[in-house]
């Protein structure tokens, strides 16, 4: 950052780590010329708790600072109680914007909207056109100006006027023969995934939000869209680690909500491999007569969990992206067999030379330490390519259902293979080791 | 999307799927009046294919119609040797341009800038400085013009006007009047992550990037940064996962390619995974004697390995979006102690009560149960606890190497825990099992 913010910079840095009372002591030390640059810059979180952290008569300039669609998130991030308070501060036009706003899901393109957005006719000419512009921007209805929308007199959407196409027009054009009229629009309810990946296709700056008869709702910005998209990568992430997404900046978190959102997957993922240990019961009689099999059973499952886990987190992610869709399984699913057993051949041929190269070192594995090694890899192959299959499908059978993809975690898919990989892995080793060490 | 480009949005939507052939043929397709559009609209890489799939003779007019810093994307997307073809396409001004840009590395500021933004001087009357960009906008040389730029005479970066200011000025004002002279600006040489944050943080349209004289270089636009928050958000993931960044989109990486970037990780897991019957070939004696342990090896090793996961996640996402700083460490150390005990009691707990509940109901554990339950329940805190404290400071570590933090993937993480968790485990069941079971 250049010098002048960097004192601003610096506060801004160190923000998460102050208590409530140092914040609003920082705050209140802000010279008034940059306090409000200041305050934008905050997230909404903080927005709404340093605004409630400060004395009732304070309030209402900030409040009032903020664009209608910036206004509802700080509302919404707010305490139920405190929300009447806050929305109490807006003046008349606002209220009625947040309100309406209000009413959209927050990860929906209706959500994410301004509806001060700059409107244009048809059939102004340019000059007009700018002079119009110049009207609405010095009345602050409009957040952003850099595409302009040309609407009809019932508010349908006709086409879209960039600012450079407008400035660098001819005298006596008019709108109409400036505008693009194709163009991309969203509906109100698409969800904010859906558009974070049509912003990153297109290059857009702003979306234009309709309904379902094209009338103008509002427009959606892309400096709001790098946020939802590292919200939505920061909730897959943690999905995909194996706990409930955050939701919040992780020094931000409470303790005990931590442990609630991480002890309850882990609990499940415990209950679930437990299965292992009744599996494992299963063979008991196996394990007491060559305990030498005991001591490959982490290699083996752990390397089902590690092929499982790769492939569930590339699926879960091509998904988010849009790169792969609900109908591509099939094609999913035939790449995932041929590179699940690709590797399970790669494991299984490391593992077979592991074993003959320890055992002419140290013979540890006795005289059938060829039909052992020979065990150890064919239960390789099973269980990476069950691993594969496993993580690539689980993605794709969540969506189906209606469930978020990222729920297929590395260790949910890890405990899936655990207890199938022992099941492999025994089978495998009575039918080659049956009538020699079984 | 609607409806007039509803044709071309579903050949973008499909394009990923075509062969070669297929994508030059249904290019040739689309009206001279969509194809341009639909041209920018492809990513880089596609773009880079599709030019050079083209006649020679047709690919000139592609390339010009890219701006400079896209087509320097274009360029580094190809292959070494087609780059020189297609920088002989350029115009004399671009390919200066292009080449200037090409010395920057792809991932930082200086690689994604564009050198075309509106320039303005600070003495310029309103008026002036309107009709001063519109001949900006009109020769082409502005790729956008949401911000304008006020320069001395010799390019350094005075003051920042938005177009809003400049639209809503009074006539009489010059723009130093209006311009803002506290402003972000990064050098050139700052990492793409870092600027992706500073992104989200001040939700900012562009932002300026400078020399060490705060000579003006170029701009950054925030339409650029959506692809970069998703590009760094894949790569962590699929760090994450365990194994190498694909850095394309899945369906799009060969199948040689796919086995590579996944083997190498899966097969060093696999032998860093081979110390656990190395760790239990030392406990055979005690497997031995009592079978019963065995059977709760997967179960144990597996809740550490999960409760790493959980760890790492969350503190290389933190780091990602410089939520957590490497001075941080010590905190999310002592943190994460806390939770890892409290997430070990609750595993430890429900443990110990499947067990005392299963000899209950089938006495499959023998005359010394209680001892087993206790044995394992104390290991599932000290292995949870070791998990989670691995887990949060291996991304520590590898940042303060100079290494990425997202290497240290969950499966990275349980490999490490797995070892050491038999360790813990043996270690605890010699301690309480001994003139009994062992």
């Amino acid at each position: 950052m250049s010098t002048p913010t960097s004192q601003t910079g610096n506060l801004l840095e160190t923000w998460d780590t102050l208590s409530e009372e140092e914040r609003v002591d920082a705050f209140e030390q802000i010279p008034r010329a940059q306090a409000d640059d200041f305050f934008l810059a905050l997230n909404p979180r903080d927005q709404a708790s340093l605004i409630l952290s400060l004395p009732e008569g304070e309030r209402r300039i900030w409040m009032r600072l903020l664009a209608p669609d910036d206004a509802t998130d700080v509302i919404q991030e707010a305490p139920e109680e405190d929300r009447p308070g806050l929305l109490s501060l807006l003046d008349e036009t606002n209220l009625r914007e947040v309100l309406a706003l209000m009413a959209y899901k927050e990860d929906e393109a209706g959500g994410l909207m301004s509806p001060r957005f700059a409107r244009l006719r048809p059939e102004m000419p340019i000059d007009e056109a700018i002079a119009y512009l110049r009207r609405q921007a010095q009345s602050g209805l409009v957040e952003t100006v850099h595409y302009a929308y040309a609407l009809d007199s019932e508010q349908h959407l006709l086409g879209i006027v960039t600012f450079r196409r407008l400035f660098s027009a001819q005298r006596g054009q008019s709108v109409r023969d400036i505008m693009r009229t194709t163009f991309v629009s969203v509906k109100e309810e698409m969800d904010q995934e859906a558009l974070a990946n049509l912003f990153s296709e297109e290059h857009l700056l702003a979306i234009p939000v309709v309904d379902d008869n094209n009338r103008m709702k509002g427009i959606v910005t892309v400096d709001d869209i790098v946020d939802v998209v590292e919200e939505e990568a920061s909730e897959d992430i943690q999905k995909i680690g194996g706990m409930e997404a955050l939701d919040a900046p992780y020094l931000e978190v409470g303790f005990l909500d931590m442990v609630r959102k991480r002890g309850g997957w882990l609990s499940a993922l415990f209950l679930g491999e437990m299965l292992t240990a009744t599996a494992m019961g299963f063979f008991e009689h196996e394990i007491a007569r060559a305990v030498v099999l005991a001591l490959f059973i982490p290699l083996i499952i752990s390397s089902g969990g590690n092929s499982g886990s790769q492939a569930t987190t590339l699926v879960i992610r091509a998904m988010a992206l849009g790169e792969v869709r609900l109908r591509d399984w099939w094609r999913v699913v035939r790449r995932e067999f041929a590179a699940g057993l690709a590797l399970g051949c790669i494991l299984g041929a490391i593992g077979l030379i592991r074993i003959l190269v320890w055992q002419a070192i140290a013979q540890p594995y006795g005289e059938h330490y060829r039909l052992i090694a020979i065990t150890v890899a064919a239960s390789l192959i099973g269980v990476v390519l069950f691993g594969t299959i496993v993580g690539s499908t689980l993605p794709f059978i969540l969506r189906r259902m209606g469930m978020d993809p990222a729920s297929a975690s590395a260790p949910f898919v890890a405990t899936l293979v655990d207890v199938t990989g022992l099941i492999i892995y025994f089978t495998v080793a009575s039918l080659i080791l049956s009538g020699t060490l079984l």
